[in-house]
């Protein structure tokens, strides 16, 4: 009937007529208004709070007279006396509708809310997560109509959710039996949903209408660190970040090395699996006491990591994936029972999921990075540069995508650096080189100051001066090439050729000296010749890489550069230019996306659709492998000049100056010159 | 076109026009005749063997020449010299069609093959397990187009053998790259199929062809014993059978005082799960050893067992199962991994099936017995008992199914008679009491020969006469009642009143000496009075229940009764009668099924339709619960009497005319009078 009163609900501008006595949320349901519930309309677990408005509202031509909703009743009553309800809420279920209202649905009662990423490009993720909570309420046994309790579940679930096909292993039907009549039939369960199937899985159950919150870890499994984030599956919060050191860097360094060493001793993949699943066991724990919350509370885990780390992960011999044709195990994503992985400190039920792997040496990082930065959905053409011991690009826009990954090693880390190390206070993590003095400033971790700067000395002796990590040492080899102590084939000057000096000799090459505290019996920090050819090395991979793509694109330069990666984070964008680190590219168009392998996990984590969209993306993806496409090493050789033997860098130009100086005297030559590092690792 | 020739399959009748030059396994598939190949028509498997046949068909209206078939080309003669064709055969792949032909399709080619079981009823069972073989050749990685050593064996999956949807867990994701190279990129699988979802899962993965047998267990898992039986899964023969005691006898004898152990002691069924467990693991072992083969060629177990049986096996507490309303934590038929239930002695990747529940007393034995003997499909109304500690009764036609059970206690087995034993060598099996001389004679189990013959004394020498097992206690209590040495109350009477000085008073009660080696140092083996007392409380029980289910159905008598079960194998349907165990029916109406729950559970594991008939038969099944019913009480007291207080036996007065006799003296009455024994167990 026409006269039925009108409800309006805000912000989804959704209206219909209802009949007087209508609940709100049963008005809401029918209008497919986003307004949870997790009791089902029983009173129980006021999400569907919401907040009437009244007086004239010309926009929806609507006017709320008092009385348009009931009155409240003894439920909201109780409720607010043992909880408090907010000033003007509401509890959808209980308040009917009496005349013409608008309704608000606050964000929080909201099942599919948006929470809002700002980094490299503002993204709006929408919660679906695969666990949900359910309240249902259980027929009684009935020995005329013999059924099992799992049966009578099931039904409920159908009847009361119109969830169908619903399963549960053997250690959750062991409980289900006392759950039920300690609930008096009336129990919570939490759900899993898998994406492909759509089959329903019962991973845990509650007498009663269960409170406690549920979590999910989203783990960045990297070669270096494990870094996991974990989140409540109600609203996507990060409720505790927390990493540890890969303790399989006791089989070696790099990826390759590891590979290595399961070559070279059988059992050695076993070993190195059972180290890394017992360190996220560790960390899983440490993470649920910092939160004060139980294990059993985390129901999910998405994993995201390289193709050695995913086999080694999954207690797979990752043998193969040191050797053409780089061939995978499996490389679509995976969902399985953690316990199958023996990740024991998370709900005994808990269900984890694999992104897929790309490519043999482009794991479900990158494709982890693809669903976090979507290069696909890219108007402009991007860059995508994930820096790490072993870099992924991706380059691409709305009309292709490609993906490939390249060894630049761990020199970006600090790593076969002299006075490398890692990034942890002590460390110069930036460097400022004057180009008229050709003296250094520089500012280290823990503190705020510059190195000339008043009262540094106070503030940094607790920790010292410790070494260079790896934003530091990019910083100090552009600053040398700016302030011409450095030449475009990246030999150091002596102090003769630069006037200074910090430049000193150290066999037939030269050091520059940055920081000298040995005679407190400090260390003498000092950027060597030797040093110089490991990031040329680094920088070099990474820029080939980079042009592969952008040639099997056909395109000379880029639109925008992405840089991921925790290190990328910390990385002045103007001197991984300098370097020629990256392809030339306007400098505010250069921007950091933070760990996005890290929130690419958190995405899948935190929507269901997520896991399905990276599938299909992920096959979309044009594969390049750099070891096998002679091109690569012709463009690694070309990148090894500072920043470039060939390649312009016009839009660089623009804001820098390089000084032309050459320190060839018939010696060393530049870096091609070198040896040339092992490939992969 | 028509004037290609015309190609008969026998025994089907299949036929079609085939090109000359197609290969007798295409016309087959493409005319949906049966014919077996694992390799998919590569001459390795040699399942695809035909015989045709030459001369004048008048029936086909065909003539077959010479050279019907290509001539035996290299592959043929490979496979003769390497393991010998049977005279005529040829591969099916391998000869392609030259002019009209015949073919025969042998029934060892075929892969739903059919096998006749003779029992009770004869039905034809087609081979269809869930687990079959298949040989496939897998693309070679290629790191330009990168995809998973598991989604390239998919691929190759569903290209070749039209299957999709194919899963693995880790184990078998470990072993798929060393086999896969092993084997060149050619494997053989063992694949899962569940009916309910038409998922596929690989069990194992071999290395090229692999031409070892794989099995499955059909598993009875009984209050007393678990046996099971090693089936080919090829063929459906049972290659050994075998079983064990239950270990949880030690926790209680019958399924009561199971479950009260379970009610008593904190944990007490974890430890009754552990035991049952580890008896099917060692049972498991023997049987592989016994067969010759390795635990991992068993790929699949079907489980039937009675409701307590199947919580305790899976690991659920039986509590509920002790009192009303008798809830099952889940009814319906159970789909998982062996692993999951800690079954180590097979495939460790080995599928387990258990069929559904009927109702909380009536278990997944008797949906067995169900599926095997097949009330529903009976024109005629059946009355099928499955005689053990807790019998189960089906009463139906193809009009209704009714079930229950009732709960006999173990007196048919033996336990609780003073001489009793189980059936094994030593026991007396059979009885007879001559009327005139009121003498017995009997045979022992282990000797053809009775008492009164010849050369028995020497024969018996080894194993003695030891007691009397289960069917020797039927026969002997029917023979004395025949013989007029027991009233239709059940009492004994006194030496004067039988006119034989073997009835012995026994306080103020008699027995009946069948044997005595006191003097020798044996036992003396006799009927008591408490003895009688057991049998008629046990055949109360038993009679009760059918009674129930003939209310319930509405009929005063039965056209066919069906004994079912280990027991019932050995029972004499007579003396049975007699007893007043089942109701009247005319004895050639009488007939023992053998352990048909046993052979319900081979059905299933042969044929995976099997397993959704008996799901859906069962959801049709009515279930009548004796532990309410108070008619139940009614119709067991009636029922004490021997044959029966008030119902006729007209088909039994027929062949037996029992004596007229009351020996109640005003002493002891009937065991109307005796204490009712506890329920249930």
């Amino acid at each position: 009937m026409s006269s039925d009163p009108l409800v309006v609900f805000t912000p989804s501008g959704k209206r219909g007529r209802f009949p007087v006595g209508t609940p709100v949320l049963t008005a809401a349901r029918q209008l497919g208004v986003d307004l949870d519930s997790v009791c089902g309309g029983r009173g129980i677990c006021s999400k569907c709070q919401i907040t009437p408005a009244y007086g004239e509202f010309s926009k929806h031509g609507v006017t709320v007279r008092d009385g348009a909703l009931s009155e409240w009743n003894k439920v909201e009553q109780r409720y607010d006396d043992k909880r408090g309800l907010k000033p003007g809420r509401r509890l959808g279920c209980q308040a009917t509708v009496q005349g013409d209202v608008v309704i608000d649905v606050p964000p929080e009662s909201q099942v599919h809310r948006q929470v809002v990423r700002k980094a490299a490009t503002v993204r709006t993720l929408t919660m679906d997560p695969a666990t949900h909570l359910f309240y249902v309420e259980v027929a009684e046994p009935d020995m005329h109509e013999p059924t099992g309790d799992l049966e009578r579940l099931s039904r409920a679930l159908r009847e009361q959710w119109e969830i169908d096909a619903v399963t549960a292993d053997l250690s959750l039907l062991s409980k289900l039996q006392p759950v039920l009549r300690k609930g008096g039939w009336k129990v919570t369960v939490a759900l899993h949903r898998t994406h492909e199937r759509g089959a329903h899985r019962i991973l845990d159950i509650w007498p009663g209408f269960h409170e406690d919150r549920i979590y999910g870890l989203a783990i960045d499994l990297g070669s270096t660190t494990i870094a996991a984030h974990l989140c409540d599956l109600r609203n996507g919060d990060v409720t505790v970040s927390s990493g540890v050191m890969n303790p399989q860097i006791r089989f070696g360094e790099d990826l390759m090395s590891r590979v290595s060493y399961a070559m070279m001793n059988p059992g050695g993949d076993r070993e190195m699996t059972a180290a890394v699943r017992e360190a996220i066991n560790g960390l899983c724990r440490s993470i649920a006491d910092e939160a004060g919350i139980s294990t059993d509370q985390i129901f999910e885990t998405v994993f995201v990591c390289n193709p050695v780390m995913h086999h080694l992960l999954l207690g797979l011999d990752p043998v193969e994936l040191g050797q053409a044709p780089f061939a995978l195990a499996t490389s679509e994503s995976l969902s399985l029972p953690a316990r199958e992985m023996d990740l024991t400190e998370m709900n005994p039920r808990a269900q984890v999921y694999i992104l897929p792997c790309i490519a043999g040496h482009v794991g479900a990082d990158c494709a982890a990075v693809a669903l976090s930065e979507q290069p696909g959905k890219s108007e402009d053409l991007v860059l995508i540069v994930d820096v790490g011991t072993n870099a992924e690009i991706l380059l691409g826009n709305t009309s292709r995508v490609l993906a490939c990954s390249s060894p630049t090693g761990p020199a970006f880390e600090g790593a076969q650096i002299s006075s490398g190390q890692r990034a942890a206070p002590g460390a110069i993590e930036r460097v400022e080189i004057d180009t008229e003095t050709r003296e250094p400033r520089f500012r280290v971790i823990g503190c705020d100051l510059w190195s000339d700067e008043d009262g540094f000395d106070a503030e940094i002796a607790a920790t010292g001066i410790t070494g260079i990590c790896g934003s530091g040492i990019i910083e100090a080899v552009a600053e040398m090439r700016m302030a011409g102590l450095l030449d475009d084939s990246g030999l150091i000057g002596s102090a003769e050729q630069t006037g200074t000096t910090r430049c000193v000799p150290e066999g037939r090459t030269h050091s520059y000296l940055i920081h000298d505290a040995s005679a407190e019996g400090g260390p003498r920090i000092s950027v060597t010749q030797g040093d110089i050819r490991a990031i040329q090395l680094a920088k070099s991979a990474l820029y080939a890489g980079a042009r592969l793509l952008m040639d099997e694109m056909g395109v000379d330069r880029v639109d925008r550069v992405v840089l991921a990666g925790a290190f990328g984070a910390h990385i002045s964008t103007k001197h991984a230019m300098v370097l020629g680190m990256i392809p030339d590219a306007p400098l505010d168009k250069v921007m950091s996306a933070g760990n996005a392998a890290g929130t690419g996990a958190r995405i899948a984590l935190s929507n269901i659709g997520a896991r399905a969209e990276i599938e299909q993306t992920v096959r979309k993806i044009t594969k390049v492998e750099t070891a096998i496409e002679p091109k690569f090493q012709e463009h690694f050789v070309a990148a090894n000049a500072i920043p470039h033997k060939t390649d312009g860098f016009p839009e660089l130009a623009k804001v820098v100056t390089l000084p032309q100086v050459s320190f060839n005297t018939g010696g060393e030559g530049g870096a091609s010159g070198g040896r040339r590092r092992r490939r992969r690792g």
